[in-house]
């Protein structure tokens, strides 16, 4: 009954945006009672809080899956990139979005958002690092990383308004290049 | 007085969000009179608009002053970087980024905000096209610049939960290496 209310949480909140997301809507959906809905999340923030590090655990056990049907050696930078862009071009990034957005005007949901986005920002990079297999301690390999989870999630952004696929594959086809050449120039 | 409304509409945008605005309020913090506001802006979604595209059409004012002032040579790839951040930081970026994810979730403001999202696109990558100085005709040079401002979309969200400034520096001083170092091995 947990996974399917939150579920049902992106569900609205990709559809309908923070400000059209509600409890009762929720439930609805979720076709659960408004008393058990209540019982496992008194309020809306603790219902979208919690619907968001669901999916983002779920992605990132998925991200741990993708590990293994990674290519090694040539192509593998690329691939990574397009691993971590099906990331930022899914409902996890789109739900997440609408939180950070509506939590910039919102106190309350500020204090339940920004510990959420700390974590997941901490473990994405953690994920690419893994997954490009670099080397932080050379002296900007890190600031290499952060600027590609930057350029990603500005691309999950120019992607929310229409599809942004084929702009998005020539930028990271370069970028892949870009970041092969720069790791071994800093290495 | 239509300026009046448009500066109130941005302030509005900013405090309060997209869901937080409306007509009565900005009429309120700009002083203006329902009715001669209803005359200006009949709609909510009106207001927004030409609120964002006036901030738009101030800020690219605003770059093509700022080319004067930019060094040439060394040192110029930097500081037009954060010139383009200041901008991801301001409130324009803000007051945009508000509708953006508003307009995900209502297509009446969806039909008026797209037009305005591809011309300050466009209008964007013109300057940073403009200051960098680069040839786009010469393969990847498009995509490095267009990778330039989806990174910098992406270090503006980073930045409306909190003061992102010192990681930004840091990510920015890298890019600016990586960009003059790809610029020349492309060429």
């Amino acid at each position: 009954m947990r996974a399917r209310l939150l579920e049902a949480t992106i569900q609205c909140l990709v559809d309908a945006g923070f400000a059209g997301t509600s409890t009762t809507l929720v439930s609805k959906i979720a076709g659960v009672s408004r008393g058990a809905q209540l019982h496992h999340f008194p309020t809306k923030n603790d219902l979208v809080v919690a619907a968001v590090r669901h999916l983002y655990d779920q992605r990132a056990a998925e991200f741990e899956a993708a590990q293994r049907d990674l290519p090694v050696g040539e192509g593998r930078t690329r691939a990574v990139l397009g691993a971590l862009a099906e990331y930022v071009t899914s409902p996890f990034f789109t739900a997440a979005l609408e939180l950070w957005v509506a939590a910039r005007s919102d106190e309350q949901l500020l204090a339940a958002v920004a510990p959420l986005e700390i974590e997941t920002g901490r473990g994405l990079h953690r994920i690419a690092v893994d997954l490009l297999q670099v080397d932080e301690t050379r002296p900007g390999v890190r600031e290499l990383v952060q600027a590609t989870l930057d350029l990603l999630r500005g691309l999950g952004l120019a992607n929310t308004l229409g599809d942004d696929s084929r702009r998005r594959a020539r930028i990271l086809d370069q970028w892949a290049q870009t970041l092969d050449r720069e790791l071994k120039e800093l290495g």
